[in-house]
């Protein structure tokens, strides 16, 4: 409960907000007329708002689908293709990847670049991602797509102004990546893959529940909690550690200094290791082909993965797990495991089933997620958006 | 972002809470001008609340400390004590409990009686409870106190309505537990206790972090997850079931149906049958006097404890852990071993300490945060009770 009153300023801001929602969320391009009946605004004050919006490459008017009757039908208004975007960057154990979405959602640019970032030095890699990332930008500005904002998904624990305090596997401590980016006049942000690929996928689509556990199998296992339609990020940001999450207490010797964590049974090395193989193609062609030894290495860390999430769904009561990341291809063989764990594990599984199922965005959740997310600050926010965009405007 | 206009209605409401909550808050008895000058209405509109609030038995006036200087000084308010009170009742495995809080958090009545309850049907249960319930009510108004409402707490899953869809320890399904208490008049709200506690102790002082792990260890384990001042629920209102967290996923075999579970090897009968007694008072006796066994018994459990816990800390980013139930007079001994699984476990203790403590409320807490679950439910909405205590006000 709020105790203060609503300020003036901030009315615009909220009906500036109300107004692209509005066309967000329309099944079809409203008119201005459609928003003022759906905002109880009046037509007068939607048009001055939908004026600025248009000014400022957040809306389009688009030709009205002819109609029957009287009248001239009214331009339609929708989220504007050629307005600001998001750059979405990525550091992975394994691979680093870059991309651009624009304001309506659709991807514009996506780059994938596959190499070990272990043995490198953090500045290497950061200098290799700010080519990825000037490469992308610039592509985008040839269709006339503005980068607005970028947000950098890794694979650890990110502090307050994009210190990754953490990175475990890459054996990052107190990395400031911002500042080995160097992208210039351009706000980066940075957070942890697996939340951004959360986010990634809430946004997907209609469809995904409003609450759920986002599990991202990498080298590294990391979670993204959404819990009613908002990613949950914990006391200090920190949440999602389901790789560290003990299945064995006296298990192997983790590299967090653990023993038995559940990446030591169901990390991409662990299950490639059981697997005998390297390559992660490779697991699923021999998987596909039903190798023995490949499905029984797929379900040993089904189960581990199933026991470690049941614990989880246990105590946070979320009715959808989603496997992302390379968990997403391998999922037709790890999911039967993982349900048959919830299923004899959660309390509640007997009248309220859990379902397990694969990210809609498969690996590349966390790029998409992270250019989204910059998308929706401004989608969020727009009065913030026509500040930079408008400095005439008063 | 709400898209709804204030209305009219609300704002007396509104109002209502944020004079009631400037009593509550104020570290002495606040007047009437020190109320319009902190809340920014005016005089006359305090003046009106106030009196609603005092003819409805919400506030009381207290005589003025006396001042030197000229005028003649203005009267005090605090919350009334002999205003509506909440009666708060536990359902435990080895015990019933019954308590009445009033407008001001003081404990007005509290009794429990010990007994097995496993043995009994339900409708016994609540037939003694209901007796409880009788007596409670009967002392609270020889005070003065009305009872408003009473909320119950019982170890197990509840749906809807205050049935106890699950309680494995206590062998109940389905049953509907205000329906069994039949308390005349009195709305019931029915809760998992663990749920109860973590709201009692999130109250109990100004203290409290925000955001906490409650962990009630009573012969079934549960957990109370407060999350930035709030209870978190989970998608259904399951969350909380840390008893059923795997330790060892081939442990041995739990009362839910799997196996390994946390209650088996910290569950209260689980650390009284390694430590060769029957009951509590015995252990704790045996632990004060050093005996090795016991002590070892204990150390054991904390071990167990403290590898779930690290697992929910890791995954949920809480820096509190809060023992309660039993294991807050065990947890002198429970601690050291708690602390040094979270201390190995958790990614971000290296840096960033866990605090794990006892609970402040004891072995009372579920009952206790029933009591003051039904208070603060009047304090957060004073305009419902006022319409049911003065029905002839428009």
């Amino acid at each position: 409960m709020s105790d203060l009153p609503v300020r003036q300023g901030s009315l615009r801001e909220h009906n500036l907000g109300l107004v692209l929602r509005q066309v967000a969320n329309a099944p079809r391009p409203p008119s201005r007329a459609d928003i003022a009946a759906a905002t109880s605004l009046t037509r007068a004050t939607v048009s001055a708002l939908v004026d600025d919006l248009i000014t400022g490459r957040l809306l389009a008017e688009v030709d009205p689908a002819p109609r029957a009757g009287a009248g001239r039908p009214a331009a339609g208004l929708v989220l504007a293709a050629n307005g600001p975007a998001g750059l979405g960057l990525e550091i992975n154990i394994d691979y680093l990847a870059a991309c651009v979405v624009d304001l309506a959602g659709a991807v514009r640019h996506h780059r994938v670049r596959h190499a070990d970032q272990r043995p490198r030095r953090p500045a290497e890699v950061l200098g290799e991602l700010s080519e990825l990332a000037a490469t992308a930008r610039a592509d985008a500005e040839r269709e006339g797509v503005e980068v607005a904002g970028a947000a950098v998904a890794v694979p650890g624990l990110v502090s307050a102004g994009g210190l990754v305090r953490l990175a475990p596997n890459l054996g990052w401590r107190g990395v400031d990546v911002p500042d080995g980016l160097g992208l210039d006049g351009l706000a980066v942000t940075v957070d942890n893959e697996a939340n951004l690929a959360a986010l990634g996928e809430l946004h997907a689509s209609q469809q995904t529940p409003a609450s759920f556990l986002y599990v991202s199998g990498e080298i590294g296992i990391g979670a993204g909690i959404v819990l009613n339609g908002a990613l949950y990020r914990g006391a200090r940001g920190w949440s999602g550690e389901l790789g560290h999450v003990a299945v064995r207490p006296d298990g192997p010797a983790c590299r967090c200094g653990a023993r038995g964590c559940l990446e030591q049974y169901a990390g991409q090395e662990a299950i490639l290791h059981a697997a005998g193989t390297v390559d992660t193609e490779d697991l699923i062609r021999r998987a596909e082909d039903g190798d023995p030894a490949t499905r029984a290495a797929l379900t040993s860390a089904g189960t581990a993965l199933g026991v470690a999430v049941a614990g989880v769904v246990n105590v946070l009561d979320v009715d959808t797990v989603v496997l992302g990341g390379v968990y997403a291809p391998l999922s037709r063989w790890l999911c039967p495991a993982v349900e048959a764990e919830v299923e004899r594990r959660v309390l509640t599984a007997a009248w309220s089933p859990v379902a397990v199922r694969r990210s809609m965005l498969g690996a590349d959740a966390a790029s998409v997620g992270a250019a989204g997310a910059v998308v929706r600050e401004i989608r969020d926010h727009p009065a913030r958006w026509l500040t930079r965009a408008l400095p005439l405007t008063p």
